[in-house]
C-alpha cells in the first residue's frame, strides 16, 4: 500500500528521551529543560533542517524548538516545560532546498561554475518562501527575488555576497518549506510535576508518639510538634496510616501475636468497626482535627503526606461490604497475607483478580480523592509492588489528570526492574536501595545508575537512611557518626530524601535482635517516648544540612552529581552544580564512622568550570570554616567524631 | 479510562530482539533460530510462566515456544523459522497459581504448617485445569482432585510426595490458566529469507569484456564464461546494468568528457532510443539471449544478479514520456546530477519529490517485476541512499510479499546510520566499509559492530575487496599477497562476499593516478581484455577458498566470529564455529603483504569446546598441511610470499 505522501524524504530515528519505545513518559518539574536528540538524515546530498515539536497535551498549538546538528547525523535541541500536567513532543525534519542551494552556490562560485540559471533557482526558492511571509518580511523576500532575476546574467559578482548573506539565510529560515516534512511516528510524553517532586525533604512521624508521656498522641499534638519539624528544615511530614486499626489478630509489642490489653496495634492493619481507609483512628482525633493539622502545617511550609496502604484488617468494612474483593479459600475463610512460612493473619490482601475489579479500582481511587479533598497532595504508597501494576498506572493517571500536583512516593523495596516499572507507570518518587549502599563503590555505582542512565528520565530516587522497617546494621554499630554521615549522604546525593524521626535524630540504634533490621520496641507496634531535648541528638546538624539544601540549588536536582578520585576507599567525594555553574558544591564524606581517614582528592578543575591556574575558595557550609585550595590535588583529613565530612561551596 | 481487563497482572518489557521499538523487522533465513529475551514479572510473590508466540504473518495459528527464567526477571526462549516470508512474534506471560501453590506447599510442609484447606486449594486449581483437558489427561487430573479432597484431612504425609510430584507439575503445565494472561503490546516482525541471503559468493563481471579480443562481448560470451566462474566456486554472477547506454554527454575512456568514436559508454548511463530499464543493450544480445544466460547459469548453480540503478541518461525514454519525474530548472532544462564542483551531465537523477510520485513508484517497481519475470531473483541496487528511503521500504516490501525469495543488495557507501537505515527498511544484504578496513584494530572493531551489536539483527554485510569503483591503495601497493590476504579475510569474516573480476584474480592494481581509488582504464568506460590463463592469477586460490566456504558451515554465518589474542599487530586471528561446535574454523592472516610475521596465538580452548589438557589437530584447508597443537599458546609464522594465512579446521 502506498504511503500518504511518498515525498517525505527525511528519516528520523534514535529519538531520545524515549522510554520503552515511547510506551512511558519521561518526568520533569515545571521550569526544567527537556534536551532532545535524534538521528535525522535525508537521501542524497541535500541539506536538512529540523525542529522539536512540543505542547501541553491539552493544547492544540505546537511550539517549536530548533534542532542543531551534532556529529554523525545526530541532532539536538531543547525546550522548557512551563506548566504542570502532561506534555507531548516529537521531532520534525525536512529537506531544506534553500540551505542546499546556498551551500552548492558557495562551491560553484569557488569553482567558477555559476550560470544565470543557478541564480534563478535561488530566486524560485525565495519566491516560494515569500508566499508564506507577510508584511516587511514578504517585501524583503520579494526584493531579493527581483534582484536575483534582474542581475542573474551579470558576471560581475554583484550577487555573490548578497544572495549568500547571513541576512537572507536568517530570513529564509523563518519560512521553511515543510511541504514534505517528516514527523517522527511517535508522540512522546512528559509528566510535568511541581518542584517538590524533584526537591523535597521528608520527615516521618508516628502521631501517636507525639503525646504527653503515657498518653496516646493526637493530631493536636502533631500540631504542637510542627515548629520543631519546621526548625529542622523539613517540608513534607509523612504520617503512617491514620485510619482505625483492626482488632482481630492485632499484633502486640515487638510483633508478638499475643497482644496485651492496651496494645495499640499496627497502623497498617487498617479498618475496624470505626471505619476504613476514609476514616480516622478515633484516638488521633477527628477529621476536622486532621484538616486543622494540614492547614497549620501549611503555615510552616510543611505538607502532610499520607500513607496509602491498600490492605485490610479482618475488621475492615470492605470485608463485610465487598467480600468479593478478597480471595476466599475452599473452606469459606478469607485468605490472609502470607509468604510461607510467614503468616500475616491480621492482614487481608486485596484480590486484584476479583471479577469485580472495576468497582474495586474505582473505590481505591476514591480513597485518594477523599484525602485530596482534605488537602492532602502527597501519598507515600505502601508496597505498591504487591498490587496490580496496571491499577497504579490507571489510578495515578486518572488522579493526575485532575490534580497534576499530586505526588506519589513508591515504597517498593524489591527487584530493580519492578521498582523501575512502577516509576515508569506513574510514581513520582521512589524509595531506593540507598539504605543498603554503604561503601564507596556501592554508592558510586548506584548513583551512576540512577543519574547517568535512562533511569534518570523516569525514576526520582528518595533516599532514606532509616525507616520504621529498616535500621541498617551500619547505624546499629556506627554510633552517632554513622547517623551523621548517612544524613549528609542522603541529603546531598539526591534532592529528595527523608528520615524517620525522632528515631533518627536521637540516633536510636537498638535492633530487636542482632542480625535483624527491625527496631527494638518498634513504633509500628507501640507508642514511644523520645527525648527530643537530649544533648545527644543530631537535630542541629539536620537543621544545618537542610538549610544548606534550601540555599544551594546545586543540591536540588540529581543529574550533575560527579564522583571524584581520592586515594582512600573510606572517603567519598563528589560535586554537584547548577547548569549555569553558578552554584558548585563539593561534598567529602568519611564513610568510616570509627576512624580518622585522610587522602588526596583530585578535582578536574576545568571540567568543573574553575581556572586551573588560580586558587579557589572553599566554604565549609557545615561549620563555616574557610579554605583556599590551589591545583587539582588537595589533602583532606576527617575525624568522624568531629565531623562526618565537608559540604563545601566553591567559588573562584 | 479503565483497561479491557484489569486482571492482567504480569508486566512485560525489554523484549529483544526489537528494532527501533518494533518499527523494523529482524532478519533470518529459513531454518535459523530466533532467540527471544524479555523482562517479565508480576506483582507480589506469585510465580509466573510465559511463552513466545510466533507465526508466519499470513497464518492465523500461533505457535508457542516456552520461556525460561534467567536471572533478574529476565526470561529467554527460542524458536526456528521454517518458511520464507514474514513472521511475527510476541511474548505472553501469566500468573501461575499452581506453580505458586506448589512452591508454597513445599515451604509450608517444611514448617509443618499444612492444613486441610491447603490441599483443597490445590484440588481447586487442578480441577480448573482438568476442565481444559480431555481424554487421559482429564481423567488423571480428576483422579488427583479426588485424591487431594479425600485425603486432605490426613496428616500422615500421604499427599506430600504425590501432590508435589514432578509428574503432576508436568501435567498441569500442559493446561495453564491463562484467563488473565498479558500479551506484550507489540507484534514484532521477522523477514525470513532463503539461505543465499545469508551465505552467498558473488562474482561481478562486465559482459562486454567477455568477447573475443577486439569484439564487444555478449550474453553468449558470458555463457561461455560460466564454467570458469563455476570452477572458481561462485554462486552469484552480478552484471552491471545491461540496458541501452545513452549517447548524450557519454563519457569516454578513463572518464573523459570527450568520448572518441567507438567508446562504449558507462553502463550506468541507462537509456537510449533503444529503450530504458526494461530493455537490453543491443550489443549484448536479446532478451532471449539473456534468459538463456539465466537458465545456463542455473545449470552451474549460479544465479544472475542484475544492477538496479534508478537513474537515466538524457536519452532515456522516461525523459520524453515522463518529464515530470525529473527536476526542471527555471530555464526549462532538466537538472543533471551534480555534487558541486562535480557535474554528471550524462545522468538525470529521478526527482522523488515529483507530484507524480505514485506513478513513478509503480513504474520503478515494475522494472523489478519485469526482471523477476525473466528469472532474476537478485538485485544489486546502485546508490540506494540517493533515492527516497520510503520508496525502498515500500518497493521491497511489495516485491517480497509476492516473491519472498528476492534478494536486494544495497550498494550504499555512506554514513553508518544511513547504511543501517536502508538495511532496516528492507535491503537483504549490504555493502560495507570492509574495503577501507585494513588494520587488525579496524577489522576487529568493525566486525564486533557488525556481529555483536543489534546491527547483526537487520544488517547482512557483504564484503568486497574490490569493486569497479574501488581499488584500495592497499591492493595498489601490496602486490599479489595483498589480493590473497584480502580474499581470505573477505571470504572468512563474513558469509556473504564478492569480488569484481577478472580484475581481482589477475591482481589488476594500477590506479588512474596515484592517490585515486579509480582503476586505470576502468571497465566502467571501456572494454578490457583479461589474460585469465596467465600463471600469475590467483584463481586456484579463489577456487580453494570458495570450496572451503562451501564445505564448512562455520563459515556460512557471521555471529560466531571471535577474535583471539596474538602478540603481533600484523597478524589477525579469529575462529568461527557452528552452534553445535561440530565445525570449528581458525583463521590466521598476516596483514602485512611484504614481510614475514610471527607470533604466539592464545586460544581460549575451553570456550571453543576443546579439552585444554589434550592435544588438538589442525588441518590447514588452504594447503592440506596437518599440525598438532597442545595448550593455549602456539607459535605461528607467515611469509606473505608463500601464503597469506591459514584456514584451519580444528578437531580433537
Amino acid at each position: 500500500m502506498l504511503p500518504t505522501d511518498g515525498r517525505e524524504r527525511v528519516q528520523i530515528e534514535g529519538v531520545w528521551p524515549e522510554i520503552d519505545g515511547g510506551r512511558f513518559p519521561i518526568k520533569r518539574t515545571v521550569g526544567e529543560k527537556v534536551r532532545v536528540e535524534a538521528d535525522m538524515f535525508g537521501d542524497g546530498h541535500d541539506m536538512i533542517s529540523g525542529v522539536i515539536l512540543y505542547r501541553p497535551e491539552t493544547s492544540q498549538q505546537w511550539q517549536e524548538a530548533p534542532l542543531s546538528p551534532l556529529v554523525n547525523d545526530r541532532w539536538e535541541g531543547e525546550f522548557t516545560v512551563s506548566e504542570m500536567g502532561s506534555y507531548v513532543y516529537t521531532v520534525m525534519g525536512w529537506v531544506d532546498h534553500f540551505k542546499s542551494w546556498r551551500r552548492d552556490m558557495t562551491k560553484k562560485i569557488d569553482a567558477a561554475q555559476v550560470g544565470p540559471v543557478d541564480w534563478l533557482i535561488g530566486a524560485e526558492l525565495i519566491e516560494k518562501a515569500s508566499q508564506q511571509a507577510s508584511g516587511q518580511d514578504a517585501e524583503q523576500l520579494n526584493t531579493w527575488v527581483a534582484t536575483l532575476r534582474s542581475h542573474c546574467n551579470e558576471s560581475n559578482g554583484i550577487l555573490e555576497d548578497k544572495a549568500l548573506s547571513q541576512e537572507l539565510a536568517a530570513l529564509m529560515a523563518k519560512y521553511p518549506d515543510r511541504s514534505f516534512a517528516t514527523t517522527y511516528e511517535k508522540l512522546l510524553k512528559i509528566t510535568v510535576d511541581r518542584e517538590r517532586a524533584r526537591f523535597s525533604t521528608w520527615y516521618e512521624l508516628f502521631p501517636r508518639s507525639c503525646g504527653t508521656p503515657g498518653k496516646h498522641g493526637t493530631f493536636k499534638d502533631c500540631i504542637a510538634r510542627l515548629p520543631y519539624i519546621a526548625d529542622l528544615g523539613f517540608d513534607v511530614l509523612y504520617l503512617p496510616p491514620i485510619h482505625p486499626i483492626g482488632i482481630t489478630f492485632r499484633k502486640g509489642k515487638n510483633n508478638t501475636t499475643v497482644p496485651e490489653p492496651g496494645d495499640v496495634g499496627v497502623p497498617w492493619g487498617i479498618g475496624s468497626s470505626e471505619g476504613g481507609h476514609k476514616a480516622i483512628h478515633p484516638e488521633l482525633g477527628t477529621l476536622d482535627d486532621f484538616r486543622d493539622l494540614v492547614a497549620k502545617a501549611a503555615d510552616y511550609g510543611i505538607e502532610i503526606a499520607l500513607d496509602l496502604a491498600y490492605q485490610c484488617s479482618p475488621d475492615h468494612p470492605y470485608v463485610r461490604e465487598h467480600p468479593q474483593w478478597f480471595k476466599h479459600r475452599p473452606d469459606g475463610t478469607i485468605q490472609y497475607a502470607e509468604n510461607p512460612p510467614k503468616k500475616y493473619q491480621d492482614i487481608y490482601p486485596i484480590d486484584f483478580e476479583t471479577e469485580d475489579w472495576q468497582n474495586l479500582w474505582e473505590e481505591l481511587k476514591s480513597v485518594v480523592l477523599f484525602w485530596i479533598d482534605q488537602g492532602v497532595k502527597i501519598f507515600r504508597v505502601d508496597n505498591p509492588h504487591t498490587k496490580a501494576f496496571n491499577f497504579w498506572e490507571w489510578m495515578i493517571g486518572e488522579v493526575k489528570q485532575t490534580y497534576p500536583d499530586v505526588i506519589f512516593l513508591a515504597e517498593a523495596f524489591t527487584r530493580p526492574k519492578v521498582m523501575y516499572r512502577l516509576a515508569k507507570q506513574g510514581f513520582t518518587q521512589s524509595y531506593t536501595y540507598f539504605t543498603w549502599r554503604n561503601t564507596k563503590w556501592e554508592l558510586t555505582e548506584y548513583l551512576k545508575e540512577l543519574t547517568q542512565t535512562q533511569v534518570h528520565e523516569f525514576f526520582r530516587p528518595n533516599f532514606w537512611p532509616n525507616t520504621p522497617d529498616i535500621l541498617h546494621e551500619f547505624l546499629q554499630h556506627g554510633g552517632q557518626p554513622a547517623f551523621k554521615l548517612r544524613l549528609v549522604l542522603a541529603a546531598t546525593l539526591t534532592a529528595n530524601y527523608g528520615i524517620y524521626g525522632p528515631a533518627f535524630e536521637v540516633c536510636e540504634n537498638r535492633p530487636i535482635r542482632e542480625g535483624s533490621e527491625e527496631y527494638l520496641n518498634s513504633e509500628k507496634y507501640q507508642i514511644r517516648e523520645w527525648d527530643l531535648d537530649s544533648p545527644y541528638t543530631i537535630k542541629s546538624m539536620i537543621a544545618r544540612v537542610n538549610r544548606i539544601r534550601h540555599e544551594h540549588p546545586a543540591l536540588q536536582s540529581n543529574k550533575s552529581v560527579q564522583f571524584h578520585q581520592i586515594d582512600n576507599d573510606q572517603i567519598i567525594c563528589y560535586t554537584k552544580q547548577t547548569e549555569d555553574s553558578s552554584d558548585l558544591i563539593l561534598v567529602v564524606v568519611n564513610l568510616d564512622p570509627f576512624h580518622t581517614q585522610s587522602g588526596w582528592i583530585y578535582l578536574p578543575l576545568e571540567s568543573l568550570g574553575l581556572k586551573p591556574d588560580q586558587p579557589y575558595q572553599l566554604h565549609d557550609l557545615l561549620n563555616d570554616a574557610q579554605y583556599t585550595w590551589s591545583g587539582e590535588f588537595n589533602y583532606i583529613e576527617l575525624n568522624p567524631h568531629i565531623t562526618p565530612g565537608h559540604i563545601f561551596s566553591i567559588q573562584q
